[in-house]
């Protein structure tokens, strides 16, 4: 069959014809899957261009099938899911050994010995078909197939507000006067899809919204953040303007990727009981923090949490909050996919997996 | 101006010129509010009928204007509110003495002084206007409106499902092996609004769903029911044949509101931690639990929960859910407002106050 | 080697000798313990008594070993044990399947397949010798031996105090205004060991503690009541002078062990969001409850909670609180251990498990 | 009255003779309470030694009399306390506005407007007389009078570890194979008062316990660690022996109160979902992250925390640990009060005041 590869941690991928085989990671049975479409992700980029050092292939091999973002349709069905239904499979799989992965809940491993499909010991879901354990596989609704690639990126952000709202129950009161979180107001750092998806996200937990980059929108952007209510700064001459306008932060989450001193930046931003969310990787620098910031840190009880990848349970209710976004923001979930490419033209999608348009939010790979 | 008006405990009711004034129950400022529609709920027909006993006037008055369902347009704006924006006043208001009240909860108030619009010493809001305090105002979006006066009986199910995620916390886990609900079973008795309400809920959140009366549905009801993939039982003959087929339940909710003596019959349903949420209120009769049921009720750990009416946060998920239903079950959401009375039409609104017609799942008065 | 032997469904117990055989339940390895002593408790005198129907021998014997309460000391150690340190094995163990028996709760085992030592499929602890794996041990510090054997029956209060909490917790507040508990009260219907026990840790987390049974208090129950300052009612009138002088409770806990019907007199005692907590098993008779008191039930958030048996947490939760309790209330904690009785004097070991005496405590039998 | 007072920001401090006023802070009532006696805390020494910037006398005072740990005795009952009991005034008090004060919680002060007694707005305790609100006092059993002055800096470490415990319940199973904690690894840094009773606070909720200092322990110190079994490292030299040794560690606090470049030498010994919890001021220099930790921060679900004081439900939680190791570990309790100073020595308080002695725990002024 056809599938994208690479060969990590050399630069480049190509389109070739792979061995169709099972993966052994089945505890319940295997359902096969044709792929109908894949989305491409900042890490997929990383990988074909050389710049993630932590990519693994499958044991004793020096391929790997990209892809950890895909919609299939069932092949031939069993354990509980009938041929024609859509489904996504999950990209992180348990270690097999810690309490967390028993449990269905990969996403807190304590071993670090998970396999995580297209970056971690796992061929990915770029391929025309795929073995799967229904117990990985995301049922996924017809009717908002249009998005529904989006689940993947966004299940990460279901899990890193449901991490940060149990943080805070550790104060006893964290909600407003009308027992919402109408009063708290997020500051969401990069304006990427990452950004874009979290921003929509903290607006349907009832959140106010910034999201700031150092430089302006695009219109596209714009027209995104329009319909939900989310306000915008710009951060290229740091954040003392915003904070005289609107005060410090509850909540601010790191999405930018780029440089770690913007950490230096943040936490001086943070209100008491305040909380910061480390969810990009930062990629290269460093950042400090003095005496003084730390104590301010420590007497009025802050956190700095480190936001990873959601499990099955986040998948779902990102495909209940994709759900509701189309009916409730109808022009921002339009413009959500913006980029569609054939796996047929080679070129273009070569292209795609080597470089970020302006103002891409998320590009779909279809196999027809 | 025109409003709703009721005498209780006499049955009867009657559309009538009154006075519009301020309640004085601000806490923040005053937001005019003209009515835009109003849903028609059980609990009115029960008062109309002279069947609701505990139902109270404002202090001081014999007359109470009905209704605690209502979507309205902000006239004179102000306190976070623009002029045009649609919202929806929430019914019940804190006592201003207990600690729940004081932070925005008073749907578990602990004096039992708080009012309730419509049916507890504050006037309803089937009326032309309407003053009242933006902390008890909930922002409708425009692009659900057509099924948005469902936000108020859905967040009393929501609320409903946040007491019973709580309460199952107890258990170090009740989700499934896949870290999902997919693997619980809810059984659901009932198969009026609030019951076919629950179902979509319990569905959103993964549960595997059963829906019982003790007649065939109707075909509106089943055809409601298909898109989400809920299943049909019919009770007539109790629930054994249920439970050979499907095996026990680990959630069930009651929502039947006629004959206590159900609860009897639902107690053995339950699996080991399981639990029992009472919604509807029983009308008549009494249940009874023998020694034996109540050992093995304590020793597996079994929950009765009683639940009762949403607030604020719960009015703001219930409009997530709505718009993600729109998008995922587009022929169901469609069918839930069975039928639109204008106002103008007195004899159809008595009518429609007084009986309520066969497959009935949502009525809504509208103000024009 | 010596064993205390029963035969169910029989009455009837005998000393005997038996062979010395491991159990085959360990998971990581076995540790040889030798017996220093045994709590009698009201279960064993039932089963001593032929009263309890649901006692289950070893798979393939008709013969099962009595005790669920012992301490021992490690004759050969190892697995994180070491010789001579003093252990209690725990009595309830894992179904192997559910996934709450495989992170070590099987006191909330949903297969219902999970073995307890003394009563359901697997040896009790009233012998010489046992071997026993360390998951299931739990150190016993020497400072506290006196009482430490209390570590058992006070572990599934602890447990029951930990449910109770967690569903409370949907509240969003239950704790004064002081952000304690002191303003809570809680009413512990019995005055046996469980009773008396409970109204000890209910002392422990601040609440105020009324306990009542239908007669008045012996002398020495009312010197163990003293020290904590725990109130006692006579409710052989019934509740209604209790509830005129101090109101309504937040928490009841019914540890009576005897007719069901009174359950239908405490779900009336009941505050606002109060919670009842079934612990005792009712040995025979019913209770009913009307339609109104199910809607007042309904309407202001009550629950009922079957409480069952704790876990190795709770073991050590309870060791904490029988420290403190040396510290905090001398005089009752000597007063806790109402008799210990030599296994040599064989005819008082079996009146002691035949009968319980008037204000008993606690009886240990000690392996010399 | 006599009194210990300070004249921040400048260093010194005297005894002398002050006017007995009440403190207007009372929502409930006064009652009057003469000091029994108080603790000398490193916060009072750089006060009197004028290196704390943040310590401010009540509103248009100079002065301030010092102190936030006491014990005293009640002069004149009322409010639930009686003539005679024992009491310990909680230092810090709410700012009145925010829901957290409200609710009994300025530990989670949003405004920071709270005042603390001795610190910050508020007179301190150290003098003959008080008036206090009972909702600010906390009842002292006289059976543990002797370490009860501990009460006050446990309770900031009991709120730590319930902050750290709610913290840790994003991950869904953080306990170990038996439901316990033992499995769990904590290091402690620091070996002062605070660093010591955090140690034993944990082994309390059953962590394995490194206690750490860049010296060798004292012998007072090695006493006091050997019956809770804590271990002792010296990182002198670093902590990758220990690291080699025993492995990372799932929690770890800072009480050294010294540099803040520690923060970098800890955060890469956190495992997969660690959390480090930062207690201690650092005093001075800062510490820096590069962008590689900080992926491994992010990837890995990791926390830091801040941890500051707590409330009245952490004192009497407090009190119950303190009881309980009077009983488990009577050597060690025996051992955690160093000194004890007469108010009538003056010279002896105020070199007290002044320098903390090698190995001192807890140093108290006793008001005969």
């Amino acid at each position: 069959m056809k599938a994208i590869v690479v060969k990590p941690p050399k630069p480049g991928v190509e389109i070739k014809d792979v061995e169709f085989k099972e993966d052994k990671l089945s505890t319940v049975g295997l359902v096969k899957i044709r792929i109908l479409e894949n989305g491409i992700c900042g890490t997929d980029r990383e990988i074909v261009n050389g710049k993630r050092t932590s990519v693994k292939p499958p044991a004793g091999k020096d391929e790997l099938i990209l892809g950890h973002e895909a919609i299939g349709v069932v092949e031939s069905g069993g354990y509980g899911l009938k041929e024609g239904e859509l489904v996504m499979p999950i990209n992180k799989r348990g270690c097999g050994k810690c309490l967390n992965c028993l449990i269905g809940r990969p996403d807190f491993c304590e071993t670090g010995e998970g396999l995580v499909a297209g970056t971690r010991g796992l061929d990915g879901f770029m391929r025309e078909y795929l073995y799967d354990d229904p117990r990985y596989l995301v049922k996924i609704p017809p009717s908002i197939r249009d998005i529904a690639i989006l689940a993947q990126p966004l299940a990460d952000l279901e899990k890193s507000i449901e991490s940060i709202l149990i943080t805070q129950r550790r104060i006893p009161i964290w909600t407003c006067e009308d027992g919402t979180y109408n009063c708290r107001n997020a500051l969401v750092i990069g304006t990427g899809p990452t950004g874009i998806l979290f921003s929509l996200l903290l607006r349907s937990y009832g959140f106010q919204v910034w999201i700031s980059n150092r430089r302006e929108l695009l219109d596209n952007e714009k027209a995104i953040l329009d319909e939900p209510g989310i306000n915008f700064y710009n951060s290229a001459n740091g954040y003392e303007k915003l904070v005289t306008a609107e005060g410090k932060f509850d909540l601010i989450i790191d999405t930018s990727g780029s440089s770690a001193s913007i950490i230096q930046q943040l936490v001086p931003l943070l209100k008491n009981n305040g909380i910061l969310g480390l969810f990009g990787f930062p990629r290269y620098d460093s950042f400090s923090l003095d005496y003084k910031t730390i104590q301010d840190f420590v007497i009025n009880n802050r956190v700095i949490l480190g936001l990873d990848n959601g499990q099955k349970p986040h998948f779902q209710q990102a495909l209940i909050h994709l759900a509701s976004w189309k009916s409730l923001w109808p022009k921002t979930a339009s413009m959500l996919i913006t980029k569609t490419v054939s796996i047929n033209n080679a070129e273009e999608v070569i292209r795609s997996l080597k470089e970020k348009a302006p103002g891409e939010i998320k590009v779909k790979i279809v196999w027809d």
